[in-house]
């Protein structure tokens, strides 16, 4: 499934960025004939209407999209395509942006999944940088693409693991790669937090971790394995 | 030293709770008689009047300030105001939103020791909703002072704490509190990611410190403590 973004202004611009990079397949919905010029140039794929009108988002895939992010500069316009495009399709997941105090409300009772408000985060993370400027550091560093030294990912363990089963300590996992895991988002839905090394893993299981790039990526692959604990267990042992 | 804080719209409105709550001191400076009736009504020192006068900024204490953020809606008018701050104190910590693209070059060359672009932080946390839900989920957690699963934290290791030159395992913090070192901010300025149990403390190091708000209490305790490791130490030897 593909991702519908209505709206190409400064936020718009700024998700197609982070989508691409990824990459995740995505058609951006712009009206405005200047901003159309700009993504031409950004050769981003784009379709030329309003995403208010149920004939453009059908267009844009609407019914077989995964998500749609409503990211234009009008809270009622992002409202009125909220309430579309949950018309067109009950299960798409919708995130919409709110400008105003009081819109968190009407885009949620429109059928958005999640609001997001950047004068809210804007305005806590301008708090943050007085309270704890350090984790705030820390946070940019970890979250940020352009710092190699740190980041912070998922990993879903998938059915086929070979590490389903495995305790934190008996997987090897920071022995092998270095990384921390910081939480795990259990299949039921449960956070756990700072999780202790005698905590099981199991199918369909998040782990949160923190780690140098290279470090998650080689992790990935480990989980990802269906053979990889007997090997390292294999290993471990001939080396005792 | 306090805090000026400049605009009381949204955003400063937030910065005063979470400043309120910590608590740090602040004064306002607004100048709209309607927001004016609101800020006597939280209660907040105020003061009426225009922040970008230097009469109004020197009424306001900005000579013995500690630090100044500059969140009025305009950014002219927030350019403005860092420009006359800076004027009237070198040594204070300033802080300032940006709306439109490119006033962030303007804000820093106007004074600026840091900007904060709502904008640019909401169209970032909107691409993580999609591409990373669990880890954006688990940050706000962690940053968000209504959950109480969760803390990140900064804490700095007086001169006089008694674990200087010990390292993170000798240390005993994880054993005792629960809480994970994700990174130490050394006192000459490098931050280190994920540091192994055999990196050392010294003097002015800033721990950032993942885990309960009360095992971070205890954590902070400790590290404040000049006689704990020591009886730490002792403890442990007379269980072995
Ligand atoms: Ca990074
Ligand atoms: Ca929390």
């Amino acid at each position: 499934g593909h991702y519908i973004i209505c709206g190409f202004g400064r936020i718009g611009a700024l998700i197609c960025k982070e989508f691409a990079a990824k990459p995740l397949p995505f058609v951006v919905v712009e009206n405005d004939p200047l901003v159309v010029d700009k993504l031409a140039q950004d050769s981003y794929l784009f379709l030329r209407g309003n995403a208010t009108d149920d004939e453009t988002l059908l267009k844009a895939g609407i019914k077989k999209a995964k998500g749609l992010i409503s990211v234009v500069t009008s809270d009622t316009e992002n409202v009125y395509i909220t309430l579309t495009a949950r018309g067109l399709n009950p299960d798409l997941y919708i995130l919409a942006r709110s400008g105003e105090e009081g819109s968190e409300i009407k885009l949620k009772r429109a059928g958005a999944n999640k609001v997001v408000s950047p004068y809210l985060i804007g305005g806590s993370r301008m708090a943050q940088a007085i309270l704890r400027p350090n984790v705030m550091d820390f946070i940019e560093i970890a979250t940020g693409r352009e710092h190699l030294e740190l980041q912070i990912e998922e990993i879903v363990i998938p059915a086929t693991s070979g590490f389903i089963g495995e305790n934190l300590a008996s997987s090897g996992f920071r022995r092998e790669t270095g990384v921390i895991i910081v939480g795990i988002k259990k299949a039921s839905g449960k956070m756990v937090f700072n999780p202790e090394s005698h905590t099981h893993m199991e199918a369909h299981d998040t782990l949160i971790v923190l780690g140098q790039p290279t470090a998650i990526f080689k992790l990935e692959e480990l989980v990802n394995c269906g053979k990889c604990a007997d090997d390292i267990k294999r290993h471990r042992k001939n080396h005792e």
